[in-house]
């Protein structure tokens, strides 16, 4: 019998079964720290616990995106091992920030399932939750991956869930006691309230980062996630690690600061594509649109929905005639975020 | 007069003597976050307090190896700045937990002595001992090197300890309150317990990851580690730097969570080796030979001995038919851990 | 309308501006960590509570430089952006030590300026403060850039402050309650008083460091100074990323505890030269010269004045005949720390 898990395979899901994740994991002011380290993370509320009190809240949050990279991480050997692809994100909300001391655990539920008309993989859909030690949940989110079939057989019924295109505005969950009100624009960095953006500006994030193998390895290890294709030179014919998308969407999310100090916590992620691979030597740089922008119920809080797109080239750039992604795109994600109205 | 410190030479060592060794070092949430950066580290134990709770722990300790690495890395200066060879581990026992907030410090007693035939350099065994802020024992080791020699000079009276080869099952020492009669398989990773291994057993781990030089060397310095070899690329004639054979150790024993999640604590090194230098670049592999299993009197608690090989090529490949390691072999060490029976 | 910051150029600044500068930074464990692995720093009061507890102290601080660092590191997206160099320091002096929890911002007020005869530049003087939570000063420096302008136009007023060319001894600021009446030199790993020093006494401090790009990545990032020289690989012709200066400075003075293992804390830093660019792959090492030494009013407590020289090369090297820094200089600076008598 062996003991080592070789994760499951297309034939190991069906729909309704609930997924206990290992390993929960305590976060503590060492994750913040390396978090910064990682990224020009600049963000004034998960920098500073008097800013975050300023703000309401009683300290400094870990970041939205550490909430997720340790969520995710934790699903990794039973949903993405054996994944040929990660196929998308849906209907992703925070729902509770995450502190200091907290330790986070993950489940998921098999929502769908698709056999390739190949015969030697399939989709499956998952809803994943993040829970902290109070059985709160903070993040919930739907991914989809395509999985390998361990052997020739009967194709599963198919079931595709319903998703939504975007999280509502009104149904994003701004923290309890958040408010803006008493907002120090001089302290974050930025005086662009939201609305100085206008829905279809494109901000061009500037700054650029060259990726080194080390750092990439140390953020997704971080994260617990140890899939071999991030950190095992000799697995790929080409000796490339392949880089944790989640690795880039942390790098354009903190380029954004330079441009979007004001867009605080993300509150929902719509949707996200990792339109190309990124190695180490890449230099990454980023850049967002605005797509659409709402108020909320607390104090001087709206909301505003971008695209953040991480590239290897020019700001703006997307999509060919062909509807395929630049070559020189490594991400597009669609999220909202707090911001001061 | 010089202030730079040379290092001790093995004309400096007498049987007896007791060298307090620099730095004491506090331990936060910080090192913690820096070693499940640093290796692929999944310990549900290590990993989460509320897990380390259930348990019957006060709070999730910090890593056993990096208990290790912060009393071993202060012997460096007064042990091993000379060394020619680390040619050894015996005796090793883990005492007690250690928490955030604690403060460690170390001291080595001299316990042998031996010239070597050439008159050029000797052994020298220390028993080290890691201590905590209520100057409790934490850890208890012995190490012997072989030392230079500053001159030519007459050979000291050879003193050669007796070790035991193990640490004997019931000599190990499991944390008060250590209970795994609610362990959560589920969340720990792997439903294996103890009666599911049998002696002799081989696990693959599988998973293989590529050193780079800014990692190794992190880690070193994280534990005060200053040993030029590991950081000097000018320091050999083939501008290599040495990695820190505690690095490989960590590295193969996070790598041997797939097929050993439930081996929980390190509570003894029996001993080990470091068979072959380690360098950036090299894909550094695990395997684990199951050597016995006993019970404790703690609640569902058993433990387990392993010998733990890191390697850059195949599992189960350890000596050639000389009795030499494979050079292929980097680590060979040989351990008690506790898992659930 | 940007929403990007283009930095300020030399038109920008008055005398008399104050710049409030973004983010505040709360310091954790995590920090200090970090620093640890970063640098191979083992000044026995930065690593545990314990020592520093025994020295009158709360708790272990943060290093000084991790100070330095997290209050520099916000000026440069107002002050240093666009500057062509960092041309010095002075009259830097640390008024009160920082702790886990504190949260840091920093200020600038601009006290000189003079533009270059070429009328393409020009000189600001700026005196950066760092405050606590408290409002509490913590740390006050003045620093001298040159700055492009963003156009042709009128010379301003010039006005060159005053600088002493290095702060008194008795003007450094000792920590209330510190005393070094009970210092244990064993646990600081070095026997040698401020009595034992030589003024003009030059410390080859040995060791060497070859620096990675991950890890002044890292480190740079951590003080959030997103500076793109730094990161961006295709910033200048060479395809190299130049150095942080902080990177240097802190790893020249890890280095010296070979030597000064007891010139505990930075009190005051009298001026400072990058003196040549560093990248990754070079070797540092360090060495010290003792300039001066005095009494302190607090029990057992004396304050030494070392240059500090980063180097490439061979000890005790600091100009040529032309009085130009030798190539092998990367740092040299001027600086008083606490050491007992």
């Amino acid at each position: 019998m062996t003991k080592t898990n070789a994760g499951r395979f297309f034939e190991d899901y069906a729909v309704g079964d609930v997924i206990t994740h290992a390993v929960p994991r305590t976060i503590s002011g060492g994750e913040r720290a390396m978090y910064h380290a990682l990224y020009p993370a600049r963000g004034a509320l998960y920098s500073s616990d008097e800013f975050a009190r300023a703000c309401g809240l009683p300290a400094s949050p870990i970041d939205d995106l550490a909430t997720f990279h340790t969520v995710f991480g934790k699903t990794v050997p039973d949903v993405s091992v054996n994944a040929v692809a990660n196929l998308g994100y849906a209907e992703g909300r925070w729902l509770l920030p995450v502190y200091p001391g907290d330790t986070l655990t993950s489940r998921s539920e098999v929502i769908g399932i698709k056999q390739n008309s190949n015969g030697k993989s399939g989709v499956v859909w998952v809803r994943t939750t993040g829970r902290n030690q109070r059985s709160e949940d903070v993040l919930s989110y739907v991914r989809w991956v395509m999985v390998r079939k361990r052997s020739d057989g009967a194709a599963p019924q198919t079931v595709i869930p319903e998703l939504a295109d975007a999280v509502a505005a009104w149904d994003v969950v701004v923290p309890d006691g958040l408010s803006f009100d008493g907002y120090d624009f001089d302290l974050a960095g930025e005086p662009h309230r939201i609305g100085d953006y206008a829905i279809g500006e494109i901000i061009d994030h500037v700054d650029g980062v060259t990726v080194e193998e080390a750092e990439h390895m140390l953020a997704t290890r971080l994260w617990q996630n140890t899939a071999k294709v991030h950190f095992d030179a000799t697995n790929r014919p080409d000796g490339k690690r392949l880089i944790y998308g989640g690795h880039v969407i942390s790098l354009a999310r903190a380029l954004s600061f330079n441009g979007l100090a004001n867009a605080q916590m993300i509150v929902a992620l719509n949707g996200g594509a990792h339109a190309n691979p990124c190695f180490a030597g890449d230099t990454v740089r980023a850049w967002s649109e605005v797509l659409d922008v709402a108020e909320t119920e607390a104090p001087g809080v709206g909301v505003i929905r971008l695209r953040l797109v991480a590239t290897k080239g020019e700001a703006g750039v997307l999509k060919g005639a062909d509807g395929k992604y630049d070559p020189s795109v490594l991400l597009d994600l669609d999220y909202w975020a707090l911001m001061p109205v």
